[in-house]
């Protein structure tokens, strides 16, 4: 039976902009969107179920594109060390960073890394977000790795939202590498790359491309190796210095490249023509306390899509709320409301390769969206913190805390 | 019938400390603390009723000692415009600002203002508030101050959570006082303060000093009515400018001191000789991308209690999240999170006066408290959003959504 989602107000989001229609109606059928306009045009649809949406404002579900949920522990002990007055030497001699994460990942089972990331995962869920990406990149090795991915997907089976892996093995160098970077983005590619591949457990390939992670010429030999199986890419670039990943990436044909404070006009260049998504992390620009924000009018001057993500992580971003990021972005990075939401939709789906199927409101796509209780579509954006009485619908279902 | 709360490890916040209990429990009766140590040292405890709290870390329920949450409309437009690229001189020229806040409160209806304040405070509950501040001061007039005030303390009727009110009749100047600010500041003193305190509305008196808002030798006017009248005093004050407010506060043994960016050493000196509580609102301070970093290490050197609030207002920081302000206080004011956590606990609670019933977990002590998901208390201030699994108690009884 068809579903008529009607008594409310929406912002469609198609091709990035509000699209507003006031007194409008959605009718989905089984997943996906049938029909969508103004409830006045709705004819012969006796034999639906109606659901009345209260004159809330209706806008696609929220899409998270770049997250590390999967990992063992977490860094509160250093955040406070840290602020306690400890340098960030003495928080490496104790084995602290990344390497801390790496540790507690490997030693952790599948099943406690489960348990651990589900209940972050439904904190995001529980505001909103309908469909997320999730990388691996703690395991570091082919068992760790496949390890950190078989639980992404125990998760995208299990929960009531839609999960991307992402392969991140070139997110650090493991411990048993040290000072044979080369080395390990060789079995990266020949051992890891391909048997990850083989089991079905990647959607996607990512690199962090920095002095203190790996070379554009490193990063691009995982690119090269991802391309020969068939799998797109993206990339870590331009956070703490400019290194042209960017540029490379969109070599690539990247889905996106994400944090970009350091970019160029020319790496801005190269991924418009390339149609590379530009993703941008305020969350870790706040936690970091950095100062260098991302060449957004360059990004725009463009046309580069621009899409936000909490960049859920342990060490730079502890962030397990997607509206945040959408206030950071407006208040720290300046971006409108509107920019904003299409940054956590239609764009972070194109930062997923999803832009056919999810991130906006429109025929045939999924039935992904949600009412929330305001006057306007701006407070989604403007209010910190609340979950403003808010009914997020899945697939055409009403997901509900106790469906998730 | 005796509760023990047990199966937990509770910091009791003491003296702004941790005061780290490990394997501990709680003893209530009916609305107070009775007991509070290791489960170990406890004994015949036969006839009461355990509740076994799965080995959380226990913590004070939290305190926002200074909010507005009591307004009409919002300002989520105009913040859309701004970053739209308006200037304020055009947001001012078409009624925006403190204004169209003013102009919305006296058009709402009490039930209305009721309604949505209480939507604003069920999120702060739901982070786990047990007491808060909420001020007037968008009525500007008698009837309408009373309005916000008779709100407020119907909310406090209604709601699981101890709630202060404020009479922040100084907060502005309203429209019909133009360039008369003494007369408006006489009328308060003379009308206004007298009337709503004989009808009970106020527990104490706000003034904002600012050169936008009234001058300190206003200010001291209102001060000494409120004394003559028998009611505490605050400030908010050194917002935007030094104008040593926080200075005249103590002179008047203010409970607390606000927002303080341009405090001086002298004003620190004079605080804590007087024992005024500083509330720092980083909420503010972020949403409103202020540079000037209040001066906490001249607080600290004198002695200065610290306390952390959101501010909740329409204009300047619209933050319906407490533990968003904790990260806030660590993340750009560099508290360590022992620190941030007596912010909304015990120093919270002596901002509003009720540090000997409120704040800490002590014998003889309301029980209000929190127990959190986490495996150390630094997690609290370290996550960005999510709620941590928590369960809140109030008073000696467990809150759940349905009993607010
Ligand atoms: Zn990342
Ligand atoms: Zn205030």
């Amino acid at each position: 039976m068809q579903k008529i989602w009607h008594n409310c107000h929406v912002v469609t989001m198609q091709d990035g902009h509000y699209h507003m229609i006031h007194h409008a109606a959605i009718v989905s059928h089984q997943q996906r969107i049938v029909w969508i306009g103004e409830s006045a045009a709705l004819t012969g649809m006796a034999e639906a179920q109606w659901i009345d949406l209260a004159g809330a404002w209706v806008t696609p579900g929220l899409i998270d594109c770049h997250t590390h949920s999967v990992f063992g522990g977490n860094r509160s002990i250093e955040f406070e060390q840290r602020l306690e007055g400890m340098s960030y030497a003495e928080i490496a001699a104790q084995g602290g960073g990344i390497a801390s994460t790496v540790r507690a990942t490997r030693a952790a089972s599948a099943a406690e890394l489960y348990q651990s990331a589900r209940k972050r995962i439904i904190q995001l869920l529980n505001e909103g977000v309908t469909a997320l990406e999730i990388k691996s990149g703690y395991g570091l090795d082919l068992d760790n790795e496949a390890k950190m991915l078989r639980v992404i997907r125990q998760l995208a089976a299990d929960l009531a939202v839609d999960i991307q892996a992402t392969c991140l093995a070139a997110h650090a160098l493991p411990p048993e590498y040290q000072h044979r970077a080369d080395d390990y983005i060789a079995m990266v590619c020949q051992e890891m790359l391909p048997r990850l591949h083989a089991e079905g457990l990647i959607d996607a390939v990512d690199a962090f491309c920095e002095h203190l992670a790996f070379s554009p010429s490193q990063v691009q030999r995982v690119f090269a190796c991802a391309q020969a199986l068939g799998l797109p890419v993206k990339i870590h670039a331009e956070q703490l210095s400019a290194q042209h990943g960017a540029s490379l990436a969109a070599r690539y044909q990247a889905l996106s490249a994400d944090h970009l404070e350091y970019l160029t006009e020319q790496d801005a260049q190269a991924m418009a023509k390339a149609g590379t998504v530009a993703v941008l992390l305020p969350g870790a620009f706040y936690f970091l306390r950095e100062s260098k924000l991302p060449d957004i009018a360059a990004l725009q001057r463009h046309g580069v899509k621009i899409a936000l993500s909490t960049d859920l992580n342990p060490g730079t971003s502890p962030v397990l709320s997607i509206r945040l990021i959408m206030n950071m972005a407006s208040t720290l990075f300046k971006l409108t409301p509107e920019q904003v939401l299409a940054g956590v939709t239609l764009h972070a789906a194109q930062a997923l390769g999803l832009q056919d199927s999810h991130g906006s409101l429109e025929v045939g796509k999924f039935a992904d969206f949600i009412a929330w209780d305001i006057d306007h579509p701006a407070e989604i954006v403007y209010w910190l913190g609340g979950d403003l009485n808010k009914r997020v619908i899945y697939h055409g279902e009403e997901r509900s805390a106790s469906s998730l």
